[in-house]
């Protein structure tokens, strides 16, 4: 059974020496986020995940969800509700919702810490809770009035959980071929009818009601994705004094048997005729979707690090404990018949490995989450925008190299194993079916790829690079002189330039032939977030060194940070070579040509 | 679900025009293996696996194996005993075996082709016949006259199956130190007492008995490895004679739950002072046991070869039928609501990376199979000798490799299916799930990894590395001039010659620090690995261009070729730079220091 522990002294390291984010929650005006509230909060997220949610892992895979055909309800694993009763009691759900809408309006930079927590105690559990923020974020954004004084105090609270229902049996990436109607029945009231699939949480045992955030279309949409609306749906009607009324026309058809995360109820939803209100423009569906997608997808790769923590954890237990073999360089144990695995160099390679991607993605994402801080709460409009840029920038990056990177150290972690990493009694492999949905789910690592490639880079002239990397630059510039960090600096600013070099020859190709932007996407990706990855290690080197950490944590970074540098780093030379390529070598082939 | 049709266009395209297995049939003396022969076999092997073995893939991995703890007896997924008894009727079990133990005497090379299709068409089934080869190998090149006259004969017929039982649960790389024992008990037998546990079909219900060749230390043993036996543990005994006596005191204790492989009995197997002869010399069991352990892998490699194929042709048809936007550079189905998957660069990004991995490894595979021919029946005992310094050489690579790219490839087929990979519907989640198996057993890659840097390369001062150095230059030497080939040519040579010098550095840097070869070793087996695919792929297209296969084929040779040197060769960039990077950034962190 694989074990988790919080890792509290890395949170507060990044908060405190990386982040310096007690000065950022002053200036934001944070005035509650002083250093004994948000320790506070981390020990009891700690507690709460460690002792409640991670003993329930195990028994949601087991379990899974169950799913009554003649009723439509679905039971959650054992225990999972009574853990979501403890969560909405600890007022969990609107930890970092504004205070008007019954939220405790905590940075999101402190919810980022907590979500991490959250998905490497129980991934499957914590997809409950997580699309409810979307379904916040979108009422918020683009909801009449009346909705947001209906739906967000009772979602904020968690006495409600939200969905985003988007993809149908034919159509996911590609929204625009979607089936599902809406019709107006009077009263500023719609029929929605249709089937939608792979909705997280969509059916389940935990609250009253569901809020279901639904796209569809009008009778007079456009075709294509200019013609999505968004309408929210409750499971039981809600008048508009807030009032809850009879059984919507809504009900959960099936649930998938899945690879993993089998205690997150997947969902299909079959909608015949329910009655729902639009939120937002006609037409207009696609932005208040984007609202709730970048915030999905930004949990999503918190979910990556989850598991990757967790599978850092066990994998290093079982690695000083396991004796095999001794050491190349001689006898490390004499006492014992073997000596332990972490002996080993390629053990400590994976080890290693696991620890760097890991600890590196935990920094981006927790730098992703002071920027959303401030892009919501900075005084000047000047660093709202610059914030917003970088974090939509940074968005697919983290979401897609998080995750990937999860499957990578989950694979890794397993491996330390050997056979008994595929057996279920270590839980290892369910940490890796686990994270097998992550580069899937709320756009695949393809999705993300483009996304940066193409609106977050070709469409807004490389704006958000050009900030990351200015960033790189101001902190490298700190440092001029530092002898310890010279070489890595040295690095890190040839990466960068060619970086700038590779997205203007990307640029370039595309422009001439728009297959080269997807062509060169996914290694385009890696490549930034390698580079993203080494900024953030030089970071932290840099902060350990001056830290009050224990001498072994801050000995940890050093090592940590010399072997992403010597031994991760490299693969951007792959990616390089593999983007200078161009489309050829993809596009030449004939379809039909592929095999039979 | 999943379906699996035999590459036959691919395997005839290897044997002919890549490595003209017929002439090599005929100077070997395999007066039988006229193309006829192997065409009906290939044929036959084909439908046997399309349509026996390939149905039942799903069904063992629903039901699994069920184990009676009354009884000790495992009840197999249903039809598998029944294929299994087709299987025997076929003649598949002796297929490559001497005709005096009543084997068909093929080629190893057809018998390679033949495993790939069982693997792919049933990983799960496939395991029950594979360990007898390994059973069959070590009694014919180790035990004595009457072992062979009483046991192979039903192992090659197929009537009993052969296991390995080598792991125990404090010891699976390290046999030095395994607890169980053999007691002589007069008459030049033995009791055998201990617990094996991860004893691949251990116990079933498709045959009569079951051979167990079990290490065990004897009463004067030398410590560790040096004082392993190998003996043979009928499960019901074996008198010299050959009659069949009474239930010998080996049982199954349990089968394990794992992460995939669910057909295939995974089992613990407890000897009860059991009765078992000694097989070679006296503590010699280490030599007997890479015997078995030589063929397993080269099988195991193969596992990866098959799950690949299978997932590209699920991935190629889905991609095909899936329609979802359009294309960056313009609808190519304007007659559809969008176009197929196939035509956006990155999704043929993953299924040429599928596409140039498999059928590359099945090349190297198949080269291999050839070289077990070659080292067995040449008439030359130079030839025999180079042979078997080659394949011994391959071995590590071909394993480590093709299991490792299995499961990059049945991750970049699941991803082609977007979130429908994941559920159970479409068979991809359980070939990623069977994938994961082929990475730990018969030795990790990490185990591979050290065999290739330190018995195959450091201990035969690169006798391998040399030999095929020398294969790749005499090919590249007699295409010299050819304008199609002379950019590839010129790429792999200096590939070459790099993997020289990587290879010269790592062999001096371990002379001064024994953990430098460990710290290389991983990245220095894919290294290797992806110049050895280079050279197949070099000769693939060579041989396509000259070939009789239809132009889509030929077409899709090119174009692979030209893929795999463009967006997977510059892989070894990233391997060459981490391998220069020493054993520093893996050793200098005490083991107490990589976390709590």
């Amino acid at each position: 059974m694989s074990q988790y522990t919080a890792p509290l002294a890395d949170f507060r390291f990044v908060l405190d020496d990386v982040l310096d984010a007690q000065a950022q929650f002053a200036r934001l005006g944070h005035a509650d986020a002083t250093p004994d509230v948000i320790d506070a909060v981390l020990e009891e997220a700690a507690r709460f995940s460690g002792s409640v949610l991670a003993p329930l892992n195990a028994v949601g895979d087991q379990q899974g969800c169950r799913h009554d055909p003649a009723t439509g309800d679905v039971t959650t694993p054992e225990g999972f509700k009574a853990a979501y009763a403890q969560y909405v009691d600890g007022g969990w759900p609107g930890l970092t919702a504004a205070p008007e809408h019954g939220g405790q309006g905590l940075p999101h930079l402190v919810g980022t810490v907590v979500s991490e927590m959250i998905n490497g105690a129980n991934l499957a559990w914590g997809n409950f809770p997580l699309l409810s923020h979307g379904a916040v974020e979108a009422l918020r954004q683009h909801g009449q009035d009346w909705q947001r004084e209906v739906f967000l105090k009772p979602l904020i609270e968690g006495r409600w959980t939200g969905t985003m229902c988007l993809t149908e049996p034919h159509c996911g990436t590609d929204l625009g071929l979607l089936r599902t109607r809406a019709e107006p029945v009077g009263d500023d009231a719609y029929a929605i009818t249709g089937t939608k699939i792979f909705i997280t949480a969509g059916e389940h045992d935990f609250t009253d009601n569901i809020i279901h955030l639904v796209l569809a279309k009008l009778p007079d949409a456009p075709a294509g994705a200019k013609g999505i609306s968004l309408f929210v749906v409750p499971k039981f009607k809600v008048a508009r004094d807030g009032s809850v009324g009879e059984r919507n026309a809504v009900r959960c058809g099936s649930i998938e048997h899945k690879m993993g995360i089998k205690g997150s109820a997947t969902c299909v939803m079959n909608f015949d005729g329910a009655q729902g209100w639009l939120v937002g423009e006609a037409h207009g569906g696609l932005k208040a979707m984007f609202t709730m997608m970048n915030s999905a997808r930004l949990g999503v790769g918190l979910q990556g690090i989850g598991l990757s923590e967790r599978a850092y954890q066990n994998a290093l237990r079982y690695a000083r404990e396991r004796l095999q073999s001794r050491a190349l360089s001689g006898p490390k144990r004499p006492d014992k018949p073997a000596d332990p695995i972490i002996v080993h160099p390629d053990v400590r390679r994976m080890l290693l490995s696991v620890k760097a991607l890991t600890e590196g993605s935990r920094m981006l994402a927790m730098h992703a989450g002071s920027l959303l801080d401030a892009a919501s709460h900075a005084d000047d409009a000047a660093e709202r925008e610059r914030a917003e840029t970088l974090v939509s920038f940074l968005t697919p990056i983290s979401k897609a190299c998080q995750t990937e990177w999860g499957i990578e150290n989950t694979y890794n972690a397993l491996q330390c194993f050997g056979g008994h990493g595929y057996i279920a009694e270590h839980g290892m492999e369910q940490l890796a079916r686990d994270a097998r949905i992550t580069t899937l789910y709320e756009g695949t690592t393809g999705i993300q790829a483009l996304d940066l490639a193409g609106r977050k880079t070709a469409s807004s002239r490389g704006a958000g690079l050009k900030l990351f990397l200015a960033e790189v630059e101001a902190f490298c510039a700190a440092h001029e002189g530092d002898g310890e960090l010279a070489a890595d600096i040295a690095t890190l600013r040839a990466k960068c330039v060619e970086w700038s070099e590779l997205t203007t020859g990307m640029l370039q190709a595309a422009a001439g032939n728009p297959d080269e932007l997807g062509a060169a996407s996914w290694d385009y990706l890696f490549y930034s977030g390698y580079v993203v990855l080494a900024y953030w290690w030089l970071r932290a080197r840099a902060a350990a060194r001056d830290s009050s950490m224990p001498a072994a944590f801050k000995d940890a970074k050093r090592e940590a940070a010399r072997f992403y540098f010597a031994r991760i780093l490299p693969r951007t030379l792959a990616h390089a070579e593999a983007i200078r390529a161009g489309a050829g070598p993809l596009m030449a082939l004939d379809a039909d040509s592929f095999g039979d």
